[in-house]
């Protein structure tokens, strides 16, 4: 696999496409079209195939992919062959909403820990999920094998928390504090804001009222 | 303005571009340079005036850009000199840690608005906003002037709340719900699925071990 340059929407396009796969697979269908993939996707069957073309040659012309094929290799281009060990730092509203979100251990993203500074919060479990002292976060981040750390912190906490958890080796944070992150261990960072969401949507409707393409 | 394909990053580091110049325009400051937005936004000088030379010609050579005219520059490209009129349908989790989200006024976006199905949730305040009933919807999306939806429902029922809110005549859509959403009346949509962001940080995980340059 050789990749380049792939764009964050093309990547969410995979994910899609990946999410459709599954479904597919689980009702035992054996093929799929580029166009079908594409109208479950909101995109066009050239996209389909110039997405999948970043990554090597996929299916037969007039025959379609082969449901189970595709399905591996998408999962091994977004390495959730791997199963992901996820803590949630932060138990307010969203960290909580995140502890009881059924779809991730379903996607491969087990959460295993939460934390939290308020003592009322801590020591007990919340849909099952044990809620620690931020105190212990380096420690039980190791002890469990954490890969991704997810920041439902108030923005203020999120740097401070960001540096510790990269110091003790996890490989990725999704962030839902919008604040900049900087940490002294490079580790890939991915954005959840609604504002900038909300912000980009205006983006949308904008341009489009003034008769742009966007 | 002669905007062509603008990539959903770009528009995301213009609203990381906009959210320093207002704290800069706060304290007052007049003058910033490129290198200065760059820094705050985790990118590079020269991405920033990239992506700034989409829309016009800002700042000058060696003095850097007047902190106020860019700052309404980039509030009329992404939109934001009109202030957004927002509701929110499902009242759980997700959608109640919206309603009490303080940074979205502040953002100009204004909730208004919240929509539920169960009738222990409907006819009261949340944080000060009214909770309707979803029969209730057609009518009050359009006496409140509402422009832009968010879907916190379940996936099963986001695409008929979708439909019924193009049809009212909302501008824009943005959905917790993963599912894609086709309306009649075609309507720009933005997702925010944290099963998406966290596929798309193990791609950039499993690229980045594989020595891939993302």
């Amino acid at each position: 696999m050789n990749v380049r340059k792939i764009s964050d929407s093309t990547v969410r396009r995979l994910s899609l496409y990946l999410n459709q796969l599954r479904a597919l697979s689980t009702r035992g269908t054996e093929l799929v079209s580029s166009r079908e993939l594409a109208e479950g996707s909101g995109t066009t069957a050239a996209k389909v195939r110039k997405d999948l073309s970043n990554f090597g040659s996929f299916g037969k012309r007039g025959q379609g992919y082969r449901v189970d094929e595709l399905r591996e290799s998408l999962e091994q281009i977004l390495g959730l062959q791997r199963h992901w060990r996820v803590a949630v730092v932060g138990a307010g509203k969203i960290g909580t909403a995140l502890l009881g979100y059924r779809d991730l251990p379903v996607r491969g993203f087990e959460i295993v820990a939460a934390f939290d500074t308020d003592p009322d919060k801590t020591g007990r479990d919340v849909f099952g999920i044990p809620v620690y002292s931020v105190d212990e976060l380096e420690t039980r981040l190791r002890e469990d094998r954490i890969g991704i750390v997810i920041l439902a912190t108030p923005p203020a906490a999120a740097q401070e928390i960001a540096e510790r958890a990269a110091a003790a080796g996890v490989e990725g944070i999704l962030s839902f504090a919008a604040s900049n992150l900087e940490t002294e261990r490079a580790v890939p960072v991915r954005w959840m804001d609604v504002a900038l969401e909300l912000e980009g949507l205006s983006f949308l409707i904008t341009s489009d009222e003034n008769g742009e393409t966007v």
